[in-house]
């Protein structure tokens, strides 16, 4: 297996690496990525949206700083499971925060947030956020699959998450974080056929369920992961996602609370770390064009677990992302 | 599956029904429900035991404190794993905390506990606790089963535990954290050859472990599980508890500690969520009449997920005794 | 000294007492006290207001949960620096939390809070609150001064706070945590010759602070209090609120961060708890007729010092009131 | 000031001294002195007091454990402010814990912990004691002024607490943690006349108000000691005490919540370390036979700042204990 | 199965033995065994060595305290899954921890923790070790197998990790936290073709991963012990070990961070505890002659979870090598 | 007062001042300053050093980073008590973190900080520093009054702290916590008959307290600061740092534990905050040339007021520096 890793792979040589990542030294950049104010230098814009107005439980809008914190630390840039350097394959750079001034009102301020992304995606870049909490999944779906987007066409969509977010509006807010995922269906971002939604099971609101059973959403409860095992989900979940192009949104409540107790609606039971990363390593080859992490709360993190699984997600998600850039310039 | 889902199985409308459970809004009740001064208007009485005199670890008096804090989150009442409403099937009410006023000498402040409630034993309720220590659980077996009780005949036992319980008087304390199954055997409340306790692998007292296998105990020890699988085991719960009424006593240190941390008699290893849930989802159709969850710490559970496992749990405990009250009225 | 506390001071014995208030047995009411769901039953209402909409720092919702929860353990029913059983002297009960169901716009929301206490003021109770954000004195003030009022009159401010809390609107929100003593003054609901603002030392925000100055506010900055010294301030207190009635509210962050580290907007340095009681007890004999307590944050206070010291603030607030209540019998 | 610290007041170098007292290294004994079996190799015995059976909040037969753990760091043997070093004035040794068997019943326990410190008071030393709860300070009174002491005299009382602790039986318990006090008066081994009860503030119940009133103590409420003045207060415990030997016992709770989040019974308000430390230097001369420090739970205590105060009060503590030594041997 | 457990397993009563192990009562020995300050005075060495000098993450020479603290709780002395008891297979005794005086410099102190060992080796002691940071294993393979040793040959090498620790020097330090194991080839100490890593899952630093690839050591990653499966994976285990010699050393960072928050260089995912124990259950009969845990941070263990599993892999470890010691025996 | 406050003391409006500081979004930068990568940009070079090398207690690396996360949080830009905003006397920048490469031996890693301010120096600018453990202080003032630095001449210090850190060289390390100010006299880079030691409290180690001493610097230890009153002192500070340059560096440990919990060395007692901005006020006009804070852990500061402490403190230390900086303006 030595002979698979190319002495090259790793530019630079260990120390100079290792600090360059060292995560308590200089500013905090997500995944210790070069900052960038021009998305022209990107082919993978990573982003912090501390966007959050759910009233169950807040501060969401704490977690892209505790993985800027974090991330830094993800020392190891080669991905050893997938076997790839992502920071070879494609220029990963920070894009820095989305600046909010609408946070009173979420039904205005979800304009301002998707201007951002719409700025990303005219350059071409593939976004990878950090929430916030979920309401910020539909900002990001406008700007890549909406009216001004380069694509102007629905996605796929794979959402892992114990709730399945189409509520419809809320205490008289429509943009909140359970309807990004029906808003998506009825705005034309999401094709319904292709939507899956994995390992739902969290407490069952009967709107939400209708409709998404009704829109034709694929729903893998958590209970038939069990059942039918993992391999069997993966293939379902390809299955549905298809060919085409997809976006990828992973709700941290998804997980167990013992991996994952800093979370804003937490659920009891659900997947461990390590089948979540079977899960991902399953979707290599599929044309992920966008992804996020959602709902972490790092006031509920005592030992910073939540965090640190966090940045192996995305060290995951990055990789996907970096493939789909490769096959891109291929 | 959406079809299964009756429209009315939620009674109000969805804003209602979240509001009546925002977990930070009123009154903590238990799982959300309305308080109940008389038993008679209960078919399942909720009931907080914060009693506990065990001087291994203490603060489990603070226990119904912190799951009616957390259980009013329980937002989803319908049950989607067992596809039912149990608040729609059965009354359920809080029947508030029982007052122990001799904390400071069990042997006599059991008593008090157990009139408590003997008082819903008339009313035909069935109770479901959430302690305080393990000794909680011999005055509910005495009121439900004892000269007292309407039932007067011995119940079987479905004990999930790391520890096997039955270690005779402690410290001079009769009625400890560790002797109530022996108790309940000695006093004709159980019926040994219909006990079954789950999940044993704390460590091994020779004392409380001889009983239990001279008694006739069904012992499922943790590496039996690991070994049988989990269907095996619960065929094997199934056929010792058999169909008789049978009591569930549920305590925390059962799981593994990642899922739950905040327990009193913390044993490394045992069951997860998700395995927890697949046990109780296997014991639909049994003759549950009772049940209580014991040994929770709020003070070790920093980002509350013992709590929220525990509400989890409650909400499939009170299903299996709402599905016994249906049986019991048709 | 013994001779001035009548045996008869406290009802019941000893036991009893201490039973009535143990902290964590039953449902957890405001200091221990019955619950009322008529208000003509009480004298003083205490009540919990779990409102916040301040993007600064969020979780103060779940402040008077945790009030109900540590305030039970008031075991001392005696004022002991007071002289005096507040208990004896008014009918004291916990008139619950206020739902609140506009969260998402706290300009709709307040005033269904504002009706809350119009039915108290109504009944003819004084109001005791734990808040929520300091957006939470608003519909107070609204409701005991304003068109639906019994009083329809301006009221004298005795302000406990790090700021001045008259910004003007922030975000497009008018009702937020600091615009309310604006509002109070603009709308007529404070008479701002009688408002004096007490430990100033927060960062200084022109626009509040000319705001106040320009209406005639008595500010005493922490540097002033400091210099003069306590009786000095505790008399310019007396001189500015004079012989009408008078509101009182109490934003925890006055307090220094040692005292009190769960606060929302904290500020270092500030007043101990020995020198707010020193003021407290500055202020018997004014007419006094509605107070709050606002800003606190549990998530943020480890040890829960910040709650024991709301309490003991509460004590001495409802000992104030019940003074008010005995003069208005008399 | 240099010239009167002699050279030779630290025995050993520099770094010899610093690696004895590495607080993490090797087995954890108070203030950093050798463990001693035989009572004879003592002047002064240190002892860990494991015991507590005070049902309103646990925890504190942690508190030896965790002061052995800090108290290593107690790095500076020299004490700055008395200008002498104890521990070349006195034999200063760990005794270790004393094993209570009996906790479940603390009227029947405290017998065996008073045969632990007759031992000592045989041997002629001088117990410095970090408890347990409050309840510890009866059987060390017993033990060195009751019957079966060398000195079978009265002792005078120099009692720091927010709580007076004369309340009589509590839930059936005579050696409860409220009642050592009347408990000494009443078994001849405190001379009410020689006690000063100092800074006591929290909640007053009248029957053990009125009791301590009756019975002749001096009551210092922290009132008093606000309007008279530190020096005014050290001078009137002088006064009281006298020149008899007298014991002295401090109940963490007597300090302020910001100081000392870690107690059993927390009051508001209180004095500060620095107060604390004045009183302290206050006492030299007073011929102090005994000292101990209880009510410690360090489960409250998440910065350990309530230990690490407590360790600095001991080392005040041993030094006046370590100056009545010097005076007897002279 | 009870007659599996003799009657005269358990040395002294139940009381007794319980007392003799509360976590909270007197000195704090690992795994409640006496102290031994003559090595042969035990077949078992525990041994604290509280060192560390690696700049990643710090608080490591903290551990053994911790461990000291919640081993007492080993209440049970009898292995339930192993079916022995190992304190009566061996003598195993608490030699206390090693004092390090040149933490300044590791390259200097190594030595000194080396000439601890040697002395253990010398005796005749097998060492169980609670580090410490990684570059405590290195001293400890240098006594049990360099040249002032008994043994003077090449060990097997069985070790849990999430990483490879062959590093090479590291800020220009050679006896950091990530050489060890490639020290103890280089030097001799080890023979690489007995060297077994298992659970390798972190970031993968390409130099460590080729001298691990081309020194011959065998690398069961996670990935591959998840496909396999644990039976296969400990097969491969005995198979590289052998039936000479051979090490253990375990790096809590190979559990998963939901079971182990409390890890120096925190790796997602990783084996459960269930799992770990399997392994170690499936090692029985191997010449295990050493063994120790590493890299455990208390300040990240809130609720410390990942102390409670240290002290029973400990409890896996004593037993494995109470065997070893039974079968040197006979 | 009002009128002391020009409406053009703050530029921009309120919201854009607010935004521009929230403290969740965006690069934290310290103050909310921004970056600047060319001193020249700046008066005033605001710094983060993450270096500790002090094996007492560790953690100390973290402390730029926290302060970063927290001082954006400096909403108010206007100082209140100083009356002057000092972001308007000077161009106060964020000059980024010290990366240092040589942590691992101190005695070199000195010099790389060194070169970093003497970068600084020679572009005019004034140096405040969040440590690190007080060895970051030495390479500071080298780059200000030594060899390369522009002034080449002793300073003034005025010292807050609770150790005289005048220890010499510790376990073979010259460049320790507890050994910059001796070296700082040794190396001409202090003025003894100018250097002022504010506070001492701590533990009194002889060495550093003769050198101390015999060089000839003002010692305030806390007891006689309590005894002379503040005023006194300060006036005794200003006559002691006269009218030169001096140098300012500021321990947390200094404040007592209950307002600064996270400390590396902490001593019990110690001023408050509302003494130490006393202090601070009392120093307007001497010439402070540059200031550092060191000595902070942010894992013992659970409610993280200890930071927020800090930040008021650099708040005040920037208007000291930008008051010099207008001066030489002038």
């Amino acid at each position: 297996m030595a002979d698979e890793i190319p002495e090259t792979s790793v530019s630079g040589d260990w120390d100079e690496l290792y600090y360059g990542t060292f995560y308590w030294h200089g500013i905090p950049t997500l995944l210790g990525c070069p900052l960038a104010d021009d998305p022209a230098e990107a082919d993978i814009a990573l982003v912090g949206l501390p966007w959050a107005h759910n009233p169950t439980e807040r501060g969401q809008y704490l977690a892209p700083r505790m993985i800027r914190h974090r991330s830094g630390a993800l020392a190891g840039r080669w991905h050893r499971e997938f076997g790839v350097n992502p920071f070879e394959l494609a220029r990963v750079r920070d894009c820095g925060d989305v600046t909010v001034r609408n946070l009173g009102n979420p039904d205005e301020g979800v304009w301002e947030v998707a201007r951002f992304y719409e700025r990303l995606d005219a350059a071409g870049c593939l976004p990878l956020t950090i929430g916030g909490d979920h309401a910020c999944t539909y900002p990001v779906l406008r700007a890549i699959a909406g009216p001004n987007s380069r694509r102007k066409a629905p996605l796929g969509l794979i959402h892992f998450d114990s709730h399945s977010d189409a509520y419809g509006p809320y205490l008289g807010i429509t943009h909140n974080a359970g309807n990004w995922a029906r808003l998506g269906v009825e705005e034309g971002l999401l094709d319904p056929a292709r939507v899956v939604q994995v390992g739902l099971n969290g407490p069952l609101f009967p709107e939400s369920h209708h409709f998404a059973a009704e829109a034709g959403f694929r729903l893998l409860p958590l209970l038939e992961i069990e059942e039918a095992g993992i391999p069997a989900a993966v293939a379902e979940i390809r299955r549905v996602a298809g060919d085409g192009p997809a976006y990828l949104t992973f709700d941290v409540d998804v997980l167990t609370l013992g991996e994952a107790p800093g979370v804003a609606n937490p659920a009891a039971g659900g997947l461990t770390t390590n089948e979540v990363f079977r899960f991902l390593r399953g979707l290599r080859g599929l044309d992920i064009v966008g992804a996020d992490v959602v709902c972490y709360i790092p006031q509920h993190d005592p030992a910073q677990i939540t965090a640190i699984n966090i940045c192996a997600i995305m060290h995951h998600l990055v990789t996907l992302l970096a493939e789909t850039v490769a096959r891109m310039k291929c």
